[in-house]
């Protein structure tokens, strides 16, 4: 069964392995949610689909289930009252190493296929998964399908090649001939061996769910790992239905279904710390808060820790050939997803004397000025400022904007409710721009999650820039953007932006963003700074998840004849 | 110059770039201490070479050096008498930051290049090096030669190799274009630098010193780090003599040679604790005994830190098809370097009612008998016996044979002095050879470092498995043999010992012994066991020393003609 699996499934594979080496664009699947990709019915099909998960606990025939859990909300604030299976660890973490014993001892091109198939299967629900992502996260439509769907898939499907490949580095046997005298030649067969670290704990994150956690899951299913899923109580169903997918994959194709599970909770009475530090947990993959993600690297250390944790995230204009398609492309990715990318700017910097122009200087005031007309504008239209914005994942993360009005600093842009065309009790707001004194470190140097822009004056670009890096190495850091219209500048943040570990893009214009990280070819998070010490997808992402282990047998020497 | 380094040593690097993918024999330096290799007079030369270095002070022209320390001795007995630079880590590791600067933007080939010279000059230099290894650790010449020089610089290249493929599997620049809308195709140069974690510290031990380090040394130099190289405070000369050659090739090729540094301290006043928490440190490798090894695991949580401590290894006798065979393989493994290798056997499983064989069963007590009398043989004569046990590099470890002695169990050999022809103040000792039950686990379940054998009886085969892997999971192993006649032994052994993380040697006879691991082929350490975190040299060795960092600029659109 497995063995069709990767058959079936070996172009997509083969495909991704051309694309991590070349880096260029490269796709499995769609992004475009169209009929004639997905099907003429996939998008009611998948609302469908989703309708009927509303309500009703969502079931998974595991071990360990001794209750349920219901914190779940929609962002866009209609009633979802999905209830999923509450866990004790001490059966369910049982189960999972048990499911280890057959699943460790399969090929690679068996585990891998599974993997292949999980990802085919999900990409086919991806209008299913769209509804489920925007009803938990928040992101508008459009975003919930492409990065909780074709977008994750690729990443996930990244995560595996880059593990395939890792482990396919060492052949799975060998003849070692040696010759050790002049006459004696010893030959060993060899054979290497995939050994799993353990279970892999896989915590979710409410905003992105399924695109920050597939690389974990595939990278450690594919290396021979059990994965427990732990999803952010808030965004649950998108990885319970990955679970749900995995788990009929794993039993057709005749493994233990146990090889992934689901630990839900709630965060009143969370299982987080004490799964990530058990005994059995070799591998935790975390995304989330920094406070969490700095516990875990300090405390779970039976495992091996991959975490993405938050930075603040930085724009510095120098100068531009066209003003308004500077601050068209900004204003879109300050509003995009309500600035609830860990990839979205906070802060803005520039230089008191104002910036470079074909029209000459342009003061300080004026750009500002024109930043925020150009996010006026860019929301001025309903439809388009609900799709681009979506909603609030956090409630927390309003109240965040209330602070920031307040701690210091002058407001350029008030953020304001935004009401919404489809969902009236939708928690939408506007991005709040403040401006700030570079020396009101205090303010800016730290994440503010959510719509919240800091402006910060400095006394030059240079100044800028160091001030950008310095506080991605202090506070971690994963994009910067660059608006310049001198090679020296460019030269001079490369060098700045590369030393602090910061993903940099320069003069972007048009359909495409700081925020943007396109799976085969951008690294996200960089590990060299405090946002994460794990890189999607690097090999030192997947080349730690398991191990090679030999056995040695000796060849017996061909009987010679006798000499008379 | 680095550029023509590379040029010049492109076909080794090829060389090793091959082996590591095939996996079959291949050596860059050549084991073979001969005059047609090496030179007529290399020997002569190189005795020469050391001899120049005693009773002197060791010059290292590096920031920092505050004074000398002097702890190193000879097992051999004679006076060697050099003083070494001890070091202000406050002024030499600022020295090692700087230096990284031109280092770390320098290209992957020009960094390479120097490393592949640093490795050919070192191979060049291996008789002088086999004088340093002997009488620092108290191998024999001939291992001295061989595992302290051309192994340890096969090792390094292999390390070196991996290194290089983990850097090059990201391209430094890639043009990614995709389509945006139906009209629009958006398109990004992307470039990519390698940036290093900081400052490598590369703790040395004391019976394996290049061998265990050049790994480390190299990987991370490659990856744009730089080094400090802490030597054992007995075993300095080997490591002293490399950071001498390195130093030499950086500055030929135009680099601050405080990209190499030494910082050598005594047992009296460590600086290695100092050393691996410095904030300035990104990775620390460390060869050595399980407490300081876990200490610094536990403690060094600012770098990524790869280990290699001590294991119980594990020999299980279920039968064999020759008995001379056997128990003569088993006594050279037995003997090696006095059971001084992280890889030589401690306990061996024999069951209560013998092995099979093809005259049928030998008795528990027949099959102990004919191992003491291999052993006894082998060291029968004195020359083979100084050759092959070398001498004892710390007195802790003959003080250890005697406590083994009397903590219990029952003695079946005795370790007794052997004269040595030509250093008669030399520290050597034979096996000590004790039969224990298998209840006995307080004895036989932990390192006892040094020439000391536990012979264990089980109940039976599956017992002897048991016990052994068991032992390797609680206590860490890096090695185990097995001799049998029957196949699902074998199977039964295989699955065990791999879950374990213990690389599996089975019925070796002839001039291959289970201590042997082989660069290119053979890995060393699994990682999956207390035995160590880190593998020699696989890939999770190499790709996590470095991050990836990309810069992302627009390409302009062609302008298009007016179409009328």
């Amino acid at each position: 069964m497995s063995d069709s699996f990767f058959d079936a499934h070996r172009a997509t594979l083969e495909g991704a392995l051309a694309a991590i080496d070349d880096r260029g664009f490269w796709a499995a699947y769609p992004e475009v949610p169209s009929k004639r990709i997905y099907g003429e019915t996939a998008r009611e099909d998948g609302m469908a689909a989703w309708k009927s998960r509303l309500g009703k606990p969502f079931e998974v025939d595991q071990p360990g289930v001794v209750g349920t859990v219901a914190a779940e909300t929609s962002p866009y604030g209609i009633a979802t009252d999905i209830s999923y299976p509450s866990i004790d660890l001490n059966q369910l973490l049982p189960a999972a190493v048990a499911a280890m014993d057959t699943w460790k001892r399969a090929s690679i091109e068996d585990r891998v296929g599974v993997c292949l198939e999980i990802l085919h299967r999900l990409n086919r629900r991806s209008f299913e998964m769209a509804f489920a992502v925007m009803h938990t996260t928040g992101q508008g439509f459009m975003m919930a399908f492409q990065a909780g769907g074709p977008h994750a898939q690729d990443r996930g499907l990244e995560a595996l090649a880059m593990a395939y490949r890792a482990m396919k580095a060492c052949p799975a046997s060998a003849t070692w001939t040696k010759q050790v005298s002049k006459t004696e030649t010893i030959t060993l067969n060899k054979s290497w061996r995939i050994v799993p670290r353990g279970v892999a704990v896989n915590i979710g994150c409410s905003t992105f769910p399924t695109w920050n956690g597939y690389p974990g899951l595939f990278a450690s299913l594919a290396t021979g790992n059990a994965v427990v899923v732990k999803p952010h109580p808030g965004a649950v169903l998108p990885l319970a239905i990955t679970v749900e997918i995995a788990r009929d994959v794993l039993a057709e194709a005749g493994f233990d279904p146990n090889v992934v599970t689901l630990a839900c909770d709630t965060q009143d009475a969370p299982v987080a710390q004490d799964l990530v530090v058990h005994d059995s947990v070799g591998i935790v993959d975390f995304t989330g808060g920094n406070a969490f993600g700095d516990w875990i690297e300090a405390n779970a250390t039976q495992a091996k820790v991959y975490t993405e944790k938050a930075g603040v995230n930085a724009v510095v204009l120098d100068g531009c050939d066209d003003l308004r398609a500077m601050t068209g492309n900004l204003a879109f990715s300050l509003s995009l997803y309500s600035g609830q990318m860990c990839t979205t700017p906070q802060n803005i910097f520039i230089p008191e004397d104002g910036i470079d122009t074909p029209d000459g200087r342009m003061s300080f005031d004026d750009t500002c000025a024109a930043i925020v007309k150009a996010v006026d504008w860019f929301l001025s239209d309903p439809a388009r400022a609900n799709e681009v914005l979506g909603a609030v994942q956090s409630p927390a993360t309003v109240q965040r904007q209330g602070s920031a009005k307040t701690a210091g600093g002058t407001m350029l842009r008030d953020c304001t409710p935004v009401p919404h065309e489809h969902f009236p009790d939708a928690r939408v707001s506007s991005p709040l721009i403040m401006q700030v004194d570079a020396a009101d470190a205090a303010l800016y140097q730290q994440e503010c999650f959510g719509p919240v822009v800091y402006i910060v004056k400095t006394g030059s670009t240079c100044e800028s820039i160091t001030q950008a890096a310095d506080t991605a190495k202090a506070k971690g850091g994963l994009t910067a953007a660059l608006w310049t219209r001198d090679d020296r500048v460019i030269d001079a943040a490369t060098d700045a932006f590369g030393d602090a570990g910061v993903a940099l893009s320069v003069n972007l214009a048009g359909q495409i963003w700081m925020n943007q990280s396109a799976a085969f070819s951008d690294f996200h998070v960089s590990g060299a700074n405090p946002a994460g010490n794990a890189t999607l997808c690097d090999m030192a992402f997947v080349a730690d998840r398991f191990r090679t282990v030999a056995t040695r047998i000796p060849v017996a020497a061909p009987v010679e004849e006798a000499a008379c």
